[in-house]
């Protein structure tokens, strides 16, 4: 019997796929489910809508609630919580690095570092030297990385991830999507997402 | 050592807020909490934001998954789901209804009644003689609660609810409020208002 397989799409700008990066390895290898990190682009959704920044920048009063919720959740799972400036920040080189190590074995680890360093730590990342930092941190060669992260490949396969992420029908981040095409929109619904994929996949739930 | 409270703010056409209000009365019973049933109008609010209806019809590819999703709640629940046309329904009548039974005794009653025939049985709301109907099957006198729904009182008392919701700054439905001020969006948070409520309490959380 196959494992059970759940894709985890996230945006590195979005601030619940901070605790759900965080969160989601551990209850994954609990439940035995295999996490594919599948980083996308939300601003072209975005601007899909009209918007040409982050709802929570839009509706103030949305933004002011999600500070303060993202500060409980955080503190529920024990997660230190700084605000980067400016909100949301760039998250194209950080994203093409991830596909580049997603490829490798240092993918994961990166795009924790990544979150790490930009809401636990309040750190721009959408600049370079933090990234390669990052990337240094990790035993990995930033040089060979950034140059790799430019590659037309790496543009092009982010390209088409954000675009199969607007045909998923995703709208906002995090996500998880079973390999029967069911969408879980929020960090909230990651247990339930794992469950679903334990349920189709046929396994038996591991998680207690 | 007072007992802990919560208020529910709610919006008869919202789509989360028919799981919330069918799930509250036992939870929070079980919780040791009193809650108390703050019906409120969202159309103020939305028009506000510049939305003349809901964001659920504005943005197709988030309504498409907000029915899936409430799909997925509703059978967790058991509760049935039959979505009503239009959506979203006018809410005035019925919410005026209910304020007129919440001074009473039948107001949370008449409350699930509504959410029940707008999405458990996706009937119209707007339809005086649909709440007439379930006024009825609660031995309620139709005609007078009709009337005393239209007096100048209760009309004010509506809209002076829903500019409190505005102040409170709610921008969704369903909402928890603790009597320290903390606000909680979204039937999934339902469970976490009420440990929020009894920690702020005081009180030892009897639920296990």
């Amino acid at each position: 019997m196959p494992r059970p397989v759940l894709d985890f799409w996230f945006e590195f700008a979005s601030t619940y796929s901070y605790p759900a990066a965080l969160r989601i390895g551990p209850l994954a290898k609990e439940a035995g489910v295999d996490v594919r990190f599948r980083p996308f682009l939300l601003g072209p959704i975005f601007k899909a809508n009209g918007w040409d920044t982050s709802p929570f920048n839009l509706y103030p009063t949305k933004g002011r609630y999600m500070w303060r919720d993202l500060e409980r959740v955080c503190a529920m799972h024990g997660l230190p919580l700084h605000r980067p400036e400016p909100f949301p920040q760039m998250s194209l080189q950080a994203s093409r690095i991830a596909l580049v190590g997603l490829a490798a074995d240092w993918g994961e680890d990166f795009c924790r570092a990544v979150f790490n360093a930009e809401f636990g730590e309040g750190r721009r990342i959408d600049d370079l030297d933090v990234l390669a930092g990052l990337l240094a941190d990790l035993g990995v060669d930033p040089a060979s990385v950034m140059e790799a992260a430019q590659s037309q490949e790496i543009k092009t396969q982010l390209r088409e991830q954000s675009e199969e992420a607007l045909r998923l029908g995703l709208f906002g981040a995090p996500n998880f999507v079973t390999a029967d095409g069911e969408l879980f929109w929020g960090n909230d619904r990651m247990e339930e997402a794992l469950g679903w994929a334990i349920a189709f996949s046929g396994a038996t739930e591991t998680k207690e």
